[in-house]
C-alpha cells in the first residue's frame, strides 16, 4: 500500500504572494524587492505568479507601482504571470503589461462585497463584464476569485447556495478558472466536501482552484479534503506571507512552502522547487525583517 | 451531503502538555502553577491528561516535581491521570500517586531509543516487563508510546516493519493503548495509511492513538487521514507545547486547540471545550512569558 491512495498525479501550485501577500504588508516594499522577489519565484518553478494588482493606487499604495513590476520581471516560458484587475480602468493599465492573464476579485458574502469593494456583488460582476470582453480580445487567460465562500468576518455564516451563484455567474462571464476561497480561514474538511460537493455542478473540476488560509491551522487538512474529491489547484503564498495584518502572530495564506511539502510527500508532481521557494521566502524575510509564519520554512531555515 | 463522511462519531483527545509540552521547557515552572494548568485542563472536560514523568530527577529537572503535582491536582470522576513511568524505579514512586495509568515509552529507531533513553528497543522492553506487572497488580491502565515511527532525526527513514514490530512487542506485554508518534514532524497523509494500514494487523484500533506534531504544518492533514482511516484517539498538548525547544518558532506537539477546532467542524463529539483549553492555554502562556504556538489560539488569544 502506497498511501497515495486515488489523488491526482498532479497538481498546479497558484502562488499569489507578490499579490496577495504583499498587499497585506504596512511598510512600502521597494520595487527592486519584488522584482527580485518574484523573479526567484520563477526560478522555482512555480508554474501561475500572481505578479501585482492594477487598483486604484491611492486603495493599496503597496502595489501602486504595478507597471513597473510588470515591466520589470523577468520571464519564463511555461509560467504564466497574472494581475489583479478590479474594473476597466485597471484593465486598461493591465492591457499593456504583458501579462498572461488577469484574475477578477468578488465574493459569496453580500457584506464582504460591499465592504471590500464597494460594490454588492451584481455590482462587481456587471463591473467584470467589459474586462472579461477586453480580456478576451487580447488572449488573457481570466481567473475569478470567489472570496468569503466558507464564512465571512461580517456575516459568520455563508450558504453553500451563495456560493454555487456566483461561482456559476463567473462560469457564464466566461471565466477560465475560479479560486474558491476561505478568506478567515474558518473551514475544515467537512466544509471542503460541502462546498466543492456544490461547486461541481456549475464548475467542471479543472477549472476549479482551492485557496485556504491556515488561521486556525486546517489549510492542509482542507487541501487534502480537496485532493480527494479531485481538485487539482490550489492556491498558496510564499512564507505564508499575507492574510491578517491585524493579528500579530496569525497566519493567513497557506504557505507555498507547507503546500509543497504536503504534495511531495503524497508524491503529487507539482514541478515546483520546494528549496527555491524556501529561498524565495528567506530573501523577502531580510526584506521586510521579519521570519515568515511557513511551518515548514521555520522548521529548516 | 454533510461533508462529514464515515468519520467516528467520537474522538479520545490525550492531552500531553503536561509532560510531553513541559519536559521541554527549560525555565522550571512553580508546582503552584503545573497544578493549576492541570486543573484547568481537567475543567475543560480532558478525558486522559498526561499530568508528569516519573523520570530520574537529575535528567529531566523540570519534572523532577512528580510526586507533588500527582498529589496536588484535583481529580474529577471520568477524567484519568496518567504518568510516564520510565524504569521500575519510576513505577515504584508512581505506586503511591493515585494514578490511573502508567505510560512507557520507547521508540521505533535503534539509534533514537539509544540516545534518548540510553537503551536498545529490546532493553527498553525488558525494562517494561516488571513495570507492566506491577502496574497489573495496581490495576492501572498502560499505555506504550512508539516514537520516531514516520521518521527518525538521526537514522532518517523508519520502515513500517519496525514500527509494526514495536507495536506488537507492546501488545504482547500487555499494554492497553499504543501510541504511534511523529516525533519529528514529518509524516504525511500518505505516511499515515501506511504505518495504519500496517500496524492494525498487529493491534486493534480501539487500542491505537496517533501522535503528531505540527513541525511542518501537516499535523491536523495526518489526523485527518487517520480519521478517515477509523483512528478514534489522538494525543495533542495545549496551546502546541513542547517538541523542539531549539527550533525557535518551530512548534511541536499538534496543539489541543487546533485538533479540537477540526474535529468540532467535523461534528465528532470529544466532551472537551475549546473554550477552557485555551484559557489553560492563556494561563500557562502568562506563566511562560510568550504566547503558545497553536494557531487557533492565535487567532482567538
Amino acid at each position: 500500500m502506497t498511501g497515495r491512495g486515488n489523488l491526482p498525479e498532479r497538481v498546479t501550485v497558484y502562488e499569489v504572494g507578490p499579490r496577495d501577500g504583499l498587499q497585506n504588508e504596512s511598510g512600502v516594499v521597494p520595487l527592486e524587492a519584488k522584482v527580485r522577489f518574484i523573479d526567484l519565484l520563477t526560478e522555482a518553478g512555480l508554474p501561475w505568479i500572481e505578479v501585482t494588482s492594477f487598483v486604484r493606487p491611492g486603495a493599496v499604495p503597496q502595489l501602486a507601482d504595478a507597471e513597473n513590476v510588470a515591466r520589470a520581471i523577468e520571464r519564463r516560458p511555461g509560467i504564466r504571470y497574472v494581475a489583479l484587475v478590479p474594473n476597466i480602468r485597471g484593465m486598461e493599465r493591465a492591457s499593456g503589461a504583458r501579462l498572461d492573464g488577469i484574475a477578477l476579485f468578488t465574493a459569496a458574502s453580500e457584506t464582504f462585497s460591499r465592504k471590500n469593494t464597494n460594490a454588492s456583488i451584481d455590482e462587481t460582476l456587471e463591473r467584470f463584464q467589459p474586462v472579461v470582453t477586453r480580456a478576451r480580445d487580447q488572449d488573457l487567460w481570466i481567473r475569478g476569485y470567489v472570496s468569503t465562500a466558507f464564512g465571512c468576518p461580517y456575516e459568520g455564516d455563508v450558504s453553500v447556495n451563495a456560493v454555487s451563484r456566483v461561482v456559476r455567474q463567473l462560469v457564464d462571464l466566461g471565466v477560465d478558472e475560479v479560486s474558491v476561497g476561505d478568506t478567515i480561514g474558518i473551514a475544515t474538511p467537512a466544509d471542503v466536501v460541502q462546498v466543492v460537493s456544490a461547486v461541481v455542478d456549475v464548475v467542471p473540476l479543472e477549472k476549479l482552484a482551492l485557496h485556504f488560509h491556515d488561521t486556525r491551522g486546517t489549510a492542509l487538512a482542507n487541501v487534502y479534503a480537496g485532493l480527494q474529491l479531485g481538485v487539482t489547484t490550489f492556491d498558496s503564498s510564499a512564507g505564508g506571507l499575507g492574510g491578517c495584518p491585524y493579528a500579530p502572530g496569525a497566519t493567513g495564506n497557506l504557505a507555498t512552502e507547507d503546500l509543497l511539502y504536503l504534495l511531495n510527500g503524497l508524491e503529487i508532481q507539482t514541478g515546483v522547487s520546494l528549496d527555491r521557494v524556501v529561498e524565495a521566502s528567506r530573501y523577502l524575510a531580510g526584506i521586510l525583517g521579519r521570519r515568515p509564519p511557513s511551518r515548514y520554512y521555520r522548521a529548516v531555515a
